[in-house]
């Protein structure tokens, strides 16, 4: 079948479908970063980022992807040897820690069968005196599980070690608070809730993160040069200019739906998603209902199904890009993206691909299309 | 609601909607139209529009709608007074008439319920000896009728009138043979099968149109000093040169994906759209199956339901234009435009959201999504 | 030499340099022109364009040419055999005569040298007790002559006759008064001082032209149907949305400069483009320094030297296409375009490639370059 | 007065102009980086890009700006306390030697005026048996003085210390030719002579850097996973999609135009602005003719002159920025960039900008625009 009409649906769960006008901001000629028209830009850029982080404290750019931004978390925060404790939620939990061990940190990595979201009920007990940090993934984006980052904090009760957290594939899509549930760095890019093309890593960061005594290397991922600069509407180096005039469409846009009604809106995609899921007679990867993730879900093929052969059937024939399961969960689980720049019909439009793919694929599924339509159409 | 998230379903019988692509090449700096880089453009655009409009003649484009293009079918060709024969198809084929009264011609109108394709029986009948002009619209947009040219050329037998046919809504969507069929003048526009915005009428022109002895005034529409310019690359007057970048990119992803491969997906979404009509339980605008439209789908709404109001709710919750009732037919009709740059899952996502207005709007329907998924995933 | 790198300089006078906010405002998806949206657009857009033509009264749009627009003018005002006083004031007057003819109406044409303006004193005895219009180029663009329009009228003192005006390389980049000035059709066109591409006509429309009793055919440019239909944010047939976008983004970015500033720019970029040339030893094709145009410079070669020649060593050696003398002046003058969107360092580049283009082709010229800059600099 | 009209000249050495098609083509939907179509843009680009730094090896991208590609050398290298050898040829390697120092190594940084390049005789002298790095700016984006590379490598001998060169104001615009001058990693980015927006850092690695035993930590930076991922047109972590579709079109267009023309026409470029310098009167910053820069020209402002001044009052009335002295001659020099997507006549308007700008600000100069232009006329 031909690729040759009509738009790809972009359902992995990041790079998400970027905002036409998002585009045409991008493709506005780059400035001067250290002329008057780029500093009085930054700003109030910096401003309408920390509502959707939910912080008052500051928040950092970088030109790079979210794993630059897990690296400047732990270069700004740690010394050699430092301990910190990991939670295996999934492959990007299982990815951040073993980043923390590239660069000389002790992990404690908690077991996880990367279905079911941290348990607070563990962290008491993993928490040791030498804890200098507790990294966790907010909405594991391999597995379509969310955590209680506000349960998290409350059972690390008055532990010194500073709580990071990656919302790589939440912020802007599910209610943060960065501020109000105590985290100290929250990681995060431009290419999934941010609605933009990846090259942006994003860290906010509390004053006790900002004032830990840290030996790790550093020098592009320091914090204090670019909080200082920022100040007066500079970056230290050359920042991703045009990146900057995409992020604030982007922003404008989140502003305007409203936060509240961006966060019911992936909330409501997400219910409809499961009840096509449940439509089908599949199951979720997810195993705890108040884990759900509202920006993907992850669906279990059925004994005997490739995941992959899936998804290469629907990006053949319908012309749809979905996530692969990632490390173990690898051919037996597809992920549907649904954040973003997202509405209604395209939902529609996805799930019906995905129907018709399993359809076509041969695995055995009941209509789930006409189950999600109902939940859109109460909502 | 909100309009604040994903794409806009432009699904209106046209404009269709713009490929990303195409406003890309339209976004080119404009160029001098006198000069070499121009001129080397203009042959090979004329010669990719040729198999479009099934012809090996000439083409002429104009910086018009649609509309002008019909003008320039008619001042070309007939002189003050002269007699055409028209048939009532819909809305677009008394507009066409009414232009030609407009411009002093005498019009034979053959009146018609807005359901049926002409009829070739009628033609012998209505052909006068004075008949210098017959028009069909080949696809009427308001109705979703394709009238079969090729038989209406047929019962013309050998009587002299020209044959000129409206594609607007048709060409580049449906298959169209210009020379094979014997049309001499064919009338469209950029912004329906051509994936273009509006702002560019073409007629296609046969020998014996341009040797037509016409006295009507004309200066701007007139064939000849544009044929004679384009020769060299040129125009006569300032061409619309964007909108040629972006015909040459929309010609190249047609001839891409190969002119009959374009057809047959319309044929197959339209296909996919009347099984969810059955579906839904509503009744097709058209009553006979050999003439329904693969570019759009025009619809009844049952008693007591306003079809304005349905488009207003679908419009309010799911930001999906639909194209409304005209003239008689006005808040009787919906229309959904199936054509242009459009693929199953963008049709999928249309129909659940016209199936969940209508749910919505309180119009009693079922299911008629399910049946237009089997219809895509069995093609 | 290479065209590979830097921007290409189009300094022709017109299509000009369009802004590159507005080809991405033009790149916006196009929208359905009978929906919500669309209507709310219209009203502003004829409001801000109203003050560039200085009236009060109608602005009526068209998806077409510039000459389409003077094919409006005189289709919407005059009957068949209708008698018209025309100027020959350069390439674009003739044709917009041979035009009235080709209409059927009878012109008198005063011959004119293509050097001076219309000279009011000419008019009085010009007019017949039949004439019923008289059309006047404000700014010939194949000449670089402004005629005076405020004298133009009063010599027509109470003369029934409609005065219709061309300012097609006029509008918007030299003050222009259709209401104070006595106008009744004003022509003009996107793609010079409007910075658009080409493909929308424009007439400013009188009450006195409105109430012209006119029986030339016509249906596409007939101003009512536009007009009424303007009212509810519509247009008859459908307008050419996406040149609507670039429109709103260049009368906001002309009002953003202020009419006075663009016209006082207009005019600085002028005289230091004329001195320049009296730098380089040139000659003005212009002889009246009254009526020298803010728009464009047209030179004539020294004897001996070909303009084409000049232009063709100028485009292949720095990218900039320059204006060809047209009609009886070809090969014999070249045409600088200085406007639109355009700035001091950009005329500087356009001067300096044109004396070097002078030296290279040959041509005998002296520093002209430092008179211009110290123009630009005392400014 | 007014920027409101005519493209920003952003005569900064970098970010430099973007081509108009280079944004176009980032403006395309961000596509998935784990699907087929991305897998089959990488190689292909990876290809492109080897010539422009003259390797035939390994080629590694970051989402980063060159800043982090100055790291990455550094970590993929390096141990804590390896001692490593810089030359003070101005403030970017400045700024490099402290990023090395803040990283945990020992630095000889061997002391410059800023106005010469690295002498390639003292190079032996500095070496010690320690020593594992030399490291050296190429092209000075400070000073506008280009160090010989070639030459360095040679006084290194047979020492086994790793040669890393900055490429960031030079790669694309000045011949550089990393494996025939032995250079082991060369550092580059994309916002200068490769035409992009900021956002993309690059190295370009020897077998020896690959090779080297380097206990530095690292993760984001390493280059083995982004190597091996690579071959399978894949990253390890999101890539910067959207800025590698410019990169694609911008090696298309250094490819077209032909590198050793792209290196003639900077050439070409800076001889004529060294011209204008000498006209006006002025003193260049650097002062060996053998070293001054192809890409970008620093200009000593005439005592009792502030060279930011000058800056303020050409981008107030011209609408263009230059580049600012930093770092120990802040205020006593300014910098014209003269490089990536330029041509003849915008050389000529930012020289025509410079010279009013100097007189404006009561610099006394002379005229140097007319010597400029005789170099581009006579290349």
């Amino acid at each position: 079948m031909s690729f040759a009409s009509g738009r790809h649906f972009l359902q992995i769960p990041g790079p998400t479908n970027v905002p036409d006008q998002v585009l045409r901001a991008m493709s506005a000629p780059t400035i001067d970063h250290r002329g008057p028209r780029f500093a009085a830009m930054v700003p109030p850029l910096l401003e309408a980022l920390k509502p959707v982080f939910g912080t008052a404290g500051d928040v950092v750019l970088y030109p790079s992807s979210g794993t630059g931004a897990w690296e400047a978390a732990l270069v700004n925060t740690l010394s050699p040897g430092d301990r910190v404790l990991c939670f295996e939620t999934g492959h990007f939990a299982t990815l951040w820690q073993r980043m923390a061990r590239d660069l000389g940190l002790e992990v404690d990595f908690v077991p996880g069968d990367w279905r079911h979201a941290v348990d607070p009920a563990d962290v008491p007990a993993r928490l040791t005196p030498q804890t200098k940090a507790v990294l966790v993934v907010h909405n594991e984006t391999s597995t379509g599980v969310t955590s209680d980052i506000a349960a998290v904090r409350r059972a690390m009760g008055d532990h010194p070690a500073l709580l990071m957290v990656d919302t790589v594939s939440s912020l802007g899509s599910i209610d943060y608070r960065h501020d109000e549930w105590g985290v100290d760095v929250t990681v995060s890019c431009s290419q999934k809730g941010l609605m933009l093309p990846p090259g942006l890593g994003l860290n906010a960061v509390s004053a006790k993160a900002l004032a830990a005594s840290a030996r790790l290397p550093r020098s592009y991922w320091a914090w204090q040069p670019i909080i200082e600069a920022n100040k007066r509407g500079a970056f230290p180096y050359t920042p991703p200019t045009n990146l900057l005039y995409g992020l604030r469409e982007a922003l404008h846009m989140l502003h305007s739906e409203g936060l509240p009604q961006v966060y019911a809106r992936h909330a409501r995609h997400a219910a409809a998603t499961r009840a096509a899921v449940q439509g089908w007679g599949l199951e979720l990867l997810c195993l705890d209902p108040e884990a759900y993730s509202n920006t993907l879900t992850a669906i279990l093929m059925p004994e005997g199904h490739d995941a992959d052969r899936l998804r290469e059937v629907i990006l053949d024939r319908f012309d749809m890009s979905l996530g692969a399961g990632l490390g173990k969960v690898a051919g037996k689980v597809f992920r549907i993206g649904h954040l973003g720049h997202f509405n209604d019909l395209s939902l529609a439009g996805t799930l019906s691909g995905v129907q018709m793919g399993l359809q076509i694929a041969g695995v055995p599924v009941k209509d789930g299309v006409s189950a999600a339509l109902s939940v859109l159409a109460e909502a």
